[in-house]
């Protein structure tokens, strides 16, 4: 195993490395940006570097600071967490070449798993299904008109080069598309200097759902289920469940081997999630995006299965095979995680970190509370609002629901306004309690929810 | 179901009786003494009622106070958590005569199963294994002589109508008899003026190992699997765990069937424990006592089985048939629970409440902390001086320890004394790590565990 591991990250995400390093007796050593000197995951710490100023550009997300602290302590190995560097396929290189193993993919994994269109062709000719749309690029707007004729509207154009949201264009019917086409076409070549266009069918309602996967060094590749994560606001997820209800048996199987060829794919090493869009039929899925790290929502997947992901991490980046077989992996329960926001939903969800002035977490049987903060400490203005995920696992999903209800009822944050009395009433909603929300649900409901949370409460017994 | 529910209780068990009636979807009403009126039990309920002064006599020990309380909230149902009145029988029988359901066995199962020497009798007819001894009281010295002959020294001398550690004596050998049973015989004269004596076989560096009960009003009784309780300090429990590490499969079957005996021979329902003493040869049980409640180490069984105990007992007493039958109950990983108290491990254990100036409790997966503390709270002087019950699961008992010790590293609490320090040394003394500890242990390795943990922590990654 390794034995001394960098942990290149802060808040939540660190405190989770270091519990299972602590837990495998590998040594750990943290990194702070001065902002963070007080922070739960340094006092923890029985080592620690300080590697800059708060700006996470000079210090969490500058290579050359991490690589300094885990070449000076003696570290064997680097766990980057989620956000900052943890998919920069240049620093997971750089750690190789300083002989310090990066735990998670390689930088050329990272590298063909990062880019959209790479990704997609990839993931076709894969067999892994990508969204109907052209067979690489359009050549004419005669050409995107056969394709959407095709595939049906609405349908995406989009820049082969693209990314951030630029060189997109939403058409709705063949006399939209002359003009949607020139247009992206022009911002393409302003944006990327290359207005190479593909297009892809528009997928209206989907579910986000997404697989968690396990990859070794051996070559080995399993899933472990999938979580929903369609209640999204602007594609930040706010609550995620696993299993996802929406799937039968067969498509959770079918799902589950498309999301390994996918990893196979790219050569995928570690944990990672392969994310897909289903289609509003229930039965049509299409491949989104992976991600190359460990995601916010795991703990959800750890509660289903039984399997530490960062311990399982952390063996594979030893070198070690799988411990575990796609037979061995079963599903128990269901499980749902709230994320905790320092944000003010009545105001546009504008972050409102700051100092805590009061804090109590909810316990109890199936109830798991990950976070960084404690009584008194401060969040702090200069990285994500994130301030605690709540998770439950019960039996069935309306036994997690009301096990939620009744953990957000005794969570206690005194000091910035969070979203938890918004996610407390979206566990009333009928279509939640369905299980039908789609990515489109909690944009389109604020309003009514925000509405709702402004009443007294009538539903706590 | 039950409509709403008296909880009679406080600290911690009030808190996950009112999670599980919460989660269940009944109402509760809780109860407070004038010193609790502070106490995260009432703060966390919608309705609450004063019974008394601070004096548990006056108020949680009080039948009619506590009654009162929910003849006038309009309670259908009323759990008596642990200890206060959870094993009054009388109690028990005054709510079934309001018309209150009592959560719990029936008063004439709590009285079966509380008189020691006459749950003796009732175990042996059952065929339920107890210590050998004398069958029924002995008649002379020279009676009491010839069955220790035929059991083997050491042996006790028990008064029939004994309690409290009164009328007994221990004999290791023939010639120490005589004398000693004429003191118990007048002990137990002057004290229950009764001096029938009986004569059992001492059991010497035993493990205490109790199994978790289920019974229904439809006279269905499973059990969920034992537990090791071994770790205890003058009887009390510091330490527990789930499964027992000392039993063969085999062995855990036979005592799981002798649990069920001795329940169905006192017709029990609800939620019990059979506590049996596990002879130091590792095969030998005997029945020692039956517990007619909720246990305090419940939780490690709920982690083990992923059942929920406390929703179980609300289910039975709602006369609801148990929803899971033997076969469905199996036993996954490796749980363990360390109490942790407010006293001073190098004060003899002086108990030290006080005000809590800080508290953080450990997180992550497989972890659990069930308290009733908050920061800035007292810990009452009044009340027992548990402060937090912290649990870990983990696939392996080697990974429940490794889990287990960094969660003590997390685990916070300043503001007075508590045997924190003390339980994390003894997760590294080899006799613990080995599975070695019979109820022995703890009293004779005191002064080396509290010498170790006087140095300077070298544990710590």
């Amino acid at each position: 195993m390794l034995k001394r591991v960098l942990i290149a990250n802060r808040g939540e995400i660190a405190l989770r490395v270091r519990r299972a390093c602590r837990e495998a007796g590998i040594e750990t050593v943290s990194v702070y940006s001065q902002a963070d000197a007080e922070a739960l995951h340094v006092q923890l710490a029985t080592r620690s570097v300080c590697i800059g100023p708060a700006k996470a550009a000079d210090s969490y997300l500058n290579p050359q600071a991490l690589l300094s602290a885990a070449l000076a302590t003696g570290c064997d190995g680097l766990h980057p967490g989620y956000g900052f560097l943890s998919e920069n396929p240049e620093f997971a290189d750089a750690c190789a070449e300083n002989g310090i193993t990066f735990i998670g993919p390689s930088g050329d994994a990272i590298r063909k798993a990062g880019s959209k269109s790479a990704a997609r062709d990839l993931m076709r000719a894969a067999g892994v299904p990508v969204t109907p749309g052209s067979d690489g690029p359009v050549s004419s707007v005669e050409d995107a008109l056969a394709v959407a004729e095709t595939v049906g509207y609405p349908v995406l154009l989009k820049a082969s080069a693209g990314g951030g949201g630029r060189g997109i264009r939403r058409c709705d019917s063949a006399k939209d598309l002359p003009d949607a086409y020139a247009a992206a076409k022009a911002e393409a070549n302003a944006c990327f200097g290359n207005d190479e266009m593909y297009l892809e069918k528009l997928v209206l309602e989907p579910r986000h759902i997404e697989f968690q996967i396990l990859a070794d060094r051996q070559g080995h590749v399993i899933h472990l289920g999938d979580r929903d994560c369609s209640i999204q606001r602007r594609n930040q997820k706010l609550i995620e469940e696993a299993p996802a209800r929406c799937l039968t048996p067969e498509l959770r199987e079918e799902m589950g081997r498309a999301a390994v060829k996918a990893a196979q794919a790219v050569r995928y090493e570690g944990a990672g999630t392969v994310e897909f869009l289903l289609d509003s039929d229930g039965q049509h899925f299409y491949f989104m995006e992976m991600n190359t790290r460990i995601q916010v929502e795991h703990g959800i997947t750890e509660m289903i299965t039984g399997v530490d992901l960062v311990r399982q991490q952390l063996r594979i980046a030893s070198g070690l095979p799988l411990d575990l077989t796609q037979e061995d992996v079963t599903l128990t329960g269901h499980a749902i995680e709230c994320r905790i926001n320092a944000e003010d939903p009545t105001a546009n969800f504008r972050p409102c970190p700051g100092k805590v002035e009061f804090l109590h977490f909810p316990g109890g049987p199936g109830v798991r509370v990950d976070s960084a903060l404690y009584n008194g400490c401060t969040l702090s203005p200069y990285y994500d609002s994130l301030a605690a995920k709540v998770m439950v696992h019960a039996p069935t999903r309306l036994e997690a629901i009301r096990r939620m209800r009744r953990c957000l009822e005794e969570f206690t944050l005194e000091g910035f306004p969070t979203n938890a009395e918004l996610s407390y009433e979206l566990l009333f909603h009928p279509t939640f309690v369905r299980g039908g929300c789609t990515t489109a649900f909690l944009d389109r409901s604020l309003p009514e929810l925000l509405e709702f949370s402004r009443r007294v409460d009538d539903h706590k017994g």
